[in-house]
């Protein structure tokens, strides 16, 4: 009998946004594995570190690059196929030993997550079992108080990494928008939004529902700003 | 001293998919709050059930309306204005006769919740709290074992509601889409998906998380949908 593996989603940070299900079988795990970046302690693993059984193994898989390389760079694309090919042999192992996996996962695992990476290598082999967690946009808008999406407003979510051309596209058109994953974007992130006419309203978010939060108003964000950070256009609330 | 109103994410169906927080904080709560169709159980209070405390007065926020009026219709958006100002009344006053109020929200309040209409009213006099819910989106893309945007991909999120000529054209543009709300539109959501060459790879999802959930490929869905169903469309994956 193989194991499961079990894709759980940590939330955005704060460790109470943990659902009663991840709680559950986080505690039922006999493997659990978490990504980081090289020399940092994984994010997912500290939002978890309560809930962690004491005699589970655990795995980290550090990532091969510490700052963001474009997904679009072909060296990218290669490493990171090679990288996560790896930590699913590794994942496999366990599972063919009949082991019970914790995969853990911030915010919602199917939205920009990677462990949807190690899903597409494991579930034509294994049983895999998908919790959702709250995601990092949903925290960040509840942090910042900011109701985003009213009557039929159309939210699209936007990575930085798109270049400055399609991001002012995206904000021209529709209502309410997310740009993620800010970091050394965020000039360009910047420019996109003035271009657009968006940049009056949008929010910029530090460290949602974490200790450390931030949350202004984007002229007064800060000049530089980390990955774990993002901008929110509140749609156009035509319906009160 | 005004109490405090906490706007609570239930998530999409699944009671085990609540948070810690929320689950601490309807334990706390004086009033418990929430909305539901006429004449049927309120799905947000469906969900809290076995959390809701013994002494805690509940109100119910009976919606005006049973079936989707579009909100382009000005009927629409008089009557339910109307409504939401009538349920900010009520619980202004138990904040402010020092009442802790928890207001159950499905899926996540900012979402295209209705709680965001009371936030919008209450905030400005009383303090509010939101505790982000796991998402309906987010739920059915787990429970469908969907992956839905790698790498750099967009997602848009299109309320059935749109006009099919819309719907089309955000379809035919971006990588991941998720088409909420069909009910009565399922029929115009499937002609935009047909015309916009995305319905290969479309997924319906009915009652995710909940028992008696259905996932199936767009073209073996039911030709009816109810209101919590949902289509989704994966991105392109070119990152993989």
């Amino acid at each position: 009998m193989s194991g499961v593996c079990r894709i759980l989603g940590m939330g955005p940070g704060d460790p109470e946004l943990l659902t009663l299900k991840a709680v559950r079988l986080l505690a039922e795990a006999d493997v659990v594995a978490w990504f980081a970046a090289c020399g940092r302690p994984g994010h997912a693993r500290v939002i978890a570190d309560g809930h962690i059984p004491r005699n589970a193994h655990e795995l980290r898989f550090d990532y091969p690059f510490t700052t963001g390389v474009s997904v679009e760079d072909p060296r990218y694309l290669a490493e990171m196929g090679a990288f996560y090919d790896s930590c699913a042999r590794d994942l496999a192992k366990e599972l063919a030993e009949g082991r019970q996996v914790a995969l853990l996962c911030e915010g919602d695992p199917f939205l920009y997550g990677s462990a949807m990476y190690l899903f597409d290598r494991l579930s034509p082999a294994y049983r895999c079992e998908i919790v959702p967690g709250i995601s990092g946009m949903s925290g960040c808008w509840s942090a910042a108080h900011l109701p985003m999406v009213h009557g039929d407003d159309v939210l699209s979510v936007l990575p930085a990494t798109l270049d400055e051309e399609s991001l002012a596209h995206w904000l021209g058109r529709g209502d309410a928008h997310v740009i993620m994953k800010l970091g050394r974007n965020f000039a360009k992130v910047r420019a996109a939004l003035h271009r657009s006419g968006r940049d009056e309203k949008a929010v910029y978010v530090e460290r949602g529902t974490q200790s450390g939060q931030i949350c202004l108003p984007l002229d007064q964000a800060p000049e530089k700003a980390p990955y774990f950070s993002m901008v929110l256009v509140p749609g156009r609330k035509r319906a009160r």
